[in-house]
């Protein structure tokens, strides 16, 4: 069965899903490519066959949602204006959440994953990018702190098991992170 | 070496540190008491003569902060007013977190951590009664997902490797929690 599981082009998408599952039960750190393999009946050898190292696993799970995240970081740059920059990169960032809970708290929450995601230069830069959008609603140290706060709010409460309504559950986690940043809601919605 | 540190009143303490930096690095589910016998150049056996299991390590590790939570949540409980209970319970939480930043990230963000938690029923009663505290200020859903944010927040931003002052950064904590929570400044500060 593992042979031929290895040849269907979907294999790699359900490696991915049943590591994701498994990274938020144990964290990064606690999943080995053995525990992926025995949760979907396969051999470790269809698992090599798409990816060598766990590391490898991780990045090709990361990498679709740091683009994503880029590109909101690189759209709210483009913005004038401290208020309407952080207003772009807050309600990009809430939609991530929103739309793939578990990877935004496996990114924001998995210690494990930290360490991974600091040994790469370019994702690392992306973040401070990301934390200044935020932090310049409030020059000096507040504002950083302040940053860090609604980053880690947003994350932390974008339940995957909810019940609620994706739209709704935007709007109040935007307006969390207005209410904690201090900024006033835009005069239309963009 | 091994017989006289485990002989040594401070080893447990020893431990107990070694194992909070390790569960931080690479999560508690990826962190093995060998791992902690290298960290300390322990034998295993010397690790054994205090904790039998990991689980039991993290029983140890995290019962003093959960008896401290559970301390405010108690506190917080006697208070009259919904608006008030809230305040002791934002202020005690970001206490906490400011004084045990390690604790409280390994507590709030580690998905293994959780999975411990959750198997504990008077731990579980705890928290949700520590929600309720913040909960409360918005009756509905939304005063749920508000007080997740918050404590999600105050978790995330309590930086362990800072240099700010723990007065500043309580102040700063408390009053991002008040502003994602709508809550009014007291009059007085208790």
């Amino acid at each position: 069965m593992s042979a031929v599981a290895a040849a269907t082009p979907d294999t790699r998408q359900r490696l991915i899903d049943a590591a994701i599952a498994l990274f938020i039960r144990h964290s990064f750190a606690g999943t080995s490519l053995q525990m992926i393999a025995d949760e979907l009946g396969f051999t470790k050898a269809a698992i090599y066959h798409h990816f060598r190292t766990r590391e490898q696993l991780l990045t090709a799970i990361l990498e679709p949602i740091i683009d994503k995240l880029s590109a909101v970081v690189d759209d709210a740059e483009r913005l004038r204006g401290v208020q309407a920059r952080a207003e772009r990169m807050l309600n990009g960032y809430a939609r991530l959440a929103v739309e793939n809970p578990m990877l935004v708290s496996v990114l924001a929450a998995d210690p494990s994953v930290h360490t991974v995601l600091r040994a790469n230069r370019d994702w690392t830069h992306m973040i401070s990018r990301q934390m200044a959008l935020l932090a310049d609603v409030h020059p000096g140290p507040g504002g950083y702190l302040r940053a860090q706060f609604v980053f880690a709010g947003i994350a932390g409460s974008a339940d995957p098991k909810r019940e609620a309504d994706d739209e709704w559950l935007h709007a109040q986690l935007v307006d969390a992170g207005r209410r904690a940043l201090g900024l006033r809601p835009p005069r239309r919605t963009s």
